[in-house]
């Protein structure tokens, strides 16, 4: 995990020196084909061109309807410097979508809003990987920046396509909510798999605390500080798109956002909870292998206690004195038995008033 | 415990990919009879319509006077729906109410209030279970859905029946007082309960700090985050009603409603000394856990260092060297028994100015 | 000290299912006689009626002049009910005096001001314990109602009854500065035996860590952890009191406040510097444990190492064997003797360089 | 360290009991002379009265020109109170004067402002001790009031006298600001030394870590409690007299006021840094703790592990049975010290493996 | 480090007595020759005095276009107090820029801004150094001030010198921006070292948890408090010169300050997000410790009680008794031989239960 904390400041000051407004890209992809797709839509009809280029774009570009411009893959940078100029995007945020290290942020411009959020999607079953989204929403057009993968935007598309419900009645705005509602409940996936990991631990830290807990405790905590990290900011994003501080919102769509507003704050308090009981299993951890070190230490306790004065009588007797009247005696050796068997038996009952047996 | 936790995110993404509003019940329940009951009443008349169904509430919902609309059991997601269109609920509201891991909020519409809270109830005698519960208060009525067990609203429907006093000569809005405070209650016995178990702790954590101490401290630690969650957003939403913020609240009884806050204040309050509690109890018991290897070690350290040199002496004269002129002498063996007893005394003294013994 | 943490909630709870408004007494006290003293005094005169009933009450609360109405003990919820309705106290108001497990709070009413505050008072040399004060403040009467113990009024009546000053001059307002002072100055003497209690255990931890500094660093915390639940909230409520928010305080009165929130001020200062000196005071005990447990452990390691290589070459020419020329040598033992001491000698230094002696 | 905490509490609780405004002197110096000085100047003169008495203050206060009066020494109350009464100041105040444990604060009253300040100062070469300054600035006038020592002073004195620059042309208001200036320097040189001290523990932490160490830091620890419970509320009050409140003070000494509200920011922050060394450098300890005795517990082990299993053989053939085939052997001998050489180096090698040599 | 820390109250303290507006320079450079150079710029020109001296100055202040002056090294007083009294800054301010221990802030004058920032270099490829750096905002001319080395300002040189773009283009204070810009853009690689730093430790704690890894976490500790100290306040400096509170600044360049700001919240979250992992990674160490020294513990206990027992019985068959009957049965050994290898199995098998081996 701790690759993407670190490689996010790495790639930061592989830019600097160079005048601001510069588009570099920053993330770690080889230039390969970025992939461009348009979807134009409106109540009535819906038209995807997939796999498209900047001439569809200038041409989809003048029509009326509503459009939504996806490209997924930012190492063709001229491609999207291209847009962003024919779209009449800021050059600082033409910079920002090519930077991918950002934190979840909104920005407003004349004509448009840019929003910067984290998409986090599960890997294996027990990891996730992150890719930054770049969201711009102008009057009627909506586009969307992804670094490797965009099905986290299928079951949007889906909707758009089949249902000709609000999504395709309302306007770009409410095709925002849809896109951040649907990034959003990814997120609910990504806690499900770390609630399950703190749950297996819970159930081994207590039964056999190996140290190889301490090590998936450590990894919970440095998902949870990466994942705070990447998802707080967004609540305070998203609270400014439902408090009807930007002019392209609806009030319609506010209701919306409100309850992805919620989902988002449900998810802080989640965040908070699971750093809260990774703590508490440190602690049962680090008891649990201190009670097993004071049971070792009482085990090797009570067997030293019991034999090494035994031993010392022994060798007490193997001593080669010319003159030990007791070695004469017949009954000497039985008594020194007896004497051997009462001091072990008044140990073991020393130990167990101790409460150590 | 945990189990709420986990159940609740994983709830959650089992409904990623669907349109927002579209009605799914994320409880546990399996799709029994969902009990609906129907009190009408003023000032003067109580009628209960108990396993009411939708013409029941067809019909009673014309007529004048106050109504409280109460259903049990969230499975029959058709007849909610039925209500909730028959009401003029938005769909997103009828969305929240059948999504059951919700945390406590209030939201405003047009004509109506939607509240959600967690009704908290003892299980056993050292735990608890949780369920939502949705209220909806319009001018005149008053709707609450309920998980499983409506069994913490008796005592107001008791006082609504028998009693002539404010609760029947005021509105709906006090009715919602009623019922929020009779909730409230119920929070007082889960830190009883919990207060209780802090006790046992600390009495047996002095006298004998085992290990299942620690597990029960996580135990607690665990609840404590639990409630804290489900409690403290409903100060929040209290205050609110308590203010003036809402038409549909009456100032008399946002008077009892500041009553309700001083209560939610009080109990988090306890959630925060109790947790406070319970980390100097934790504390206590790594540092008992601490004092007894400590006195382990002592005893150990006292038998071995009286012993082992004892037993090299005697392991000395058991040598079996064919000179060694100290075995001829006749004394040799007292005087060599008397350097022991010396060399063990000392000892003795030495740990007696350690303190050890 | 946790009776009072527990017992708190553990009797609001007995109230739950009653309809709010309902008076019921849920200190612990049997319903013994409470005593009621009324007096009335003036700039001129100073009057004094002790273990009066209502009549009295009804007789005296008709005159001119301010007055000063006391109730100590709670459990005669008649003659309380009765003078609440007197006096037109509101039913919440006459619910909550009974109630004594509030936290310090002020309210508004529409001629009145309640105020509830903590009386703490020193109980033998180290303790404590705590009642609930009411104050109600009308225009020229003041109540108070105590649960059991009314001397830390006495000072305010000793000087309402002989000192001509400011006490008898100002109005009702400066009879509640007065008595709020004299709480006040009573938490002081807390803090100054909760600082003498820290100073012995800072004396004894660094020259003796015993097991019940560890017990007694705890039950500091817990009485901190009460005290401030009981005195922080005043602060407040004080505040609230020193800045015009309530007509019925004189603006000269008010300057008199702005002192008493000072000292509260200081006090809750004085809390946080008592937690952060316990919990400095809990790092030494615990890290005074560890150094003793490394010096017997050193102990023991000093012994052992430099007696169990002795003992094992005492044990080898100790051996049965026929044929061991070296035991037929006369210089043999003293060799081996040499070699030993050389051995232990080795060790000594070895121990030297590693600063273990 | 530790009497300042308490002392501070332990007088407040003596003075309960008395009306408020009666003027007792709290802190623990005896009845002796306190000095009194009046310095009159203006631009072009300067004249000090030193050893003064309530004659000269009367005849010196009725002149022109501005004017310091300063007390060292608060046991002669009746002076104080003489100077407070001739001066128009509240009871309150002159209460507050006397009484040597508040908390730094500002207070405005009609015809002047009223603040308490902590004075410093270093004491030996490590430990440092306090005192309360009480200041008063009237439109022309500055009255002083120390505990026993007015040191920190004398480098404005001397300015005042010598220099005529700003100090002589600005208003008393510029004197006040001249005054807290010094009082601020006095500071930095008191976490120059605890900046030392934290240096001093950081070089022998790592080298040995000593329990000595260990009360070193809880005493820094302590030290840095006292010192931001005396300073921080200073920097509040110094950020009011920047910033326009009182009348009494000139736009131009806000702009100074403003540098000396910087410097105590920037304490502010040196105490938060110096607490988070000061917690970093315990837990080094604590673990330097622990890899000592993980270093003792290795030796121990490591000697135990090689020679108890050769002594037990050494004493299976020191065994007297009269069948024992081996011990007739003219090899066995030998082959018994090989055996015993090979398992030596076997745990040798063993030990090498895991590290542990 | 430390050092940074000590000397900065250290030289603080050198000052106090002097009246407030001295200046005096607090670094710890030897009095060397301080480089002055001016740049003169506008849309069309470019021109560079290095090595200039104060006639240059000047000379160069009186006529049209933008000028940047820069001093690298704050010996020399006497040139720096000439260019401050020639520009018109106050004396206050030409105080603070020769006392290089403050924090980053930002002062508004009449007619100019004066900022305090820190400009943090990496040295070796480990640590880092940090100067302070003064600049002053007048409409047409920025001062620079710095203590040792202006290599951080080159990439800004170059491109005022080559390129005709927006630096050449924008007023002053572009400039201002593009300087703050290009030290924001090192404090990146700062954070890059110390991540890997972090990686390192990450990768050998759970490997081998040797000592110098706590030394190591407590270094990067102590860099992330001072990195915080110098790198925060920053933050609060840039919102100010982003959100419009300065005239000098341009709506324009506001837009860029935003950008810096953002970096700047990054790199706060960044600070407590290594904070975070450190915190993780010392749990993590300790508990290695702990794990480490029970396994010592287990092969110590292990060792010690299969053999202890053996060795007893071993020394009881070597005493010298007379009459000792076992000794004379011939199987008498062999069975000793075989009941010593019955109880080294049974205890093999009970810590193979134990799961300690």
């Amino acid at each position: 995990m701790s690759k993407y904390m670190i490689s996010r400041t790495a790639k930061f000051s592989s830019k600097s020196g160079l005048p601001p407004g510069t588009p570099v890209y920053t993330g770690d992809r080889t230039p390969e084909d970025s992939l461009l797709s348009i979807i134009c839509y409106d109540e009535e009809s819906y038209k995807e061109k997939i796999e498209a280029n900047l001439d569809d774009f200038r041409e989809l570009s003048g029509r009326a309807g509503k459009r939504w411009v996806n490209i997924t893959g930012l190492a063709n940078t001229q491609m999207i410097s291209g847009i962003c100029s024919l779209s009449g995007i800021h050059p600082l945020t033409s910079e920002d979508i090519l930077s991918t290290h950002q934190r979840p942020k909104i920005e407003s411009f004349d004509d448009y809003i840019y929003l910067v959020i984290k998409v986090i999607l599960p890997e294996n079953n027990r990891g996730f990987y992150s890719e930054q989204a770049s969201i711009i929403l102008f009057k009627d057009t909506v586009f969307t920046f992804l670094e490797y993968d965009d099905s986290v935007f299928e079951p949007v598309k889906k909707r758009l396509e089949y249902s000709k419900g609000r999504i395709r009645k309302n306007g770009a705005d409410y095709l925002i909510y849809a896109i951040i509602d649907s990034v959003v409940d990814e997120y609910f996936k990504i806690f499900e798999i770390i609630g399950d990991r703190l749950e297996e631990i819970e159930e081994s830290v207590i039964t056999s605390p190996e140290p190889d807990i301490l090590e998936e405790i450590y990894s919970i905590r440095r998902d949870l500080i990466y994942l705070r990290r990447s998802i707080l900011p967004l609540r305070d994003v998203v609270a400014g798109l439902s408090k009807g501080e930007y002019d392209l919102m609806d009030a319609n769509t506010e209701i919306f956002m409100r309850d992805v507003h919620d989902h988002l704050t449900q998810i802080s308090e989640t965040i908070e909870t699971y750093r809260d009981l990774a703590a508490g299993l440190l602690d049962i951890y680090l008891s649990g292998i201190s009670n097993r070190m004071n049971e070792v230490m009482k085990v090797l306790t009570i067997i030293a206690t019991i034999f090494i004065p035994l031993t010392f009588i022994a060798g007490l007797y193997g001593m080669n004195f010319n003159y030990m009247p007791e070695l004469e005696h017949p009954l000497a050796y039985p008594a020194v038995l007896v004497l051997m068997a009462a001091m072990a038996i008044a140990m073991v009952i020393y130990f167990r008033k101790k409460e150590w047996l």
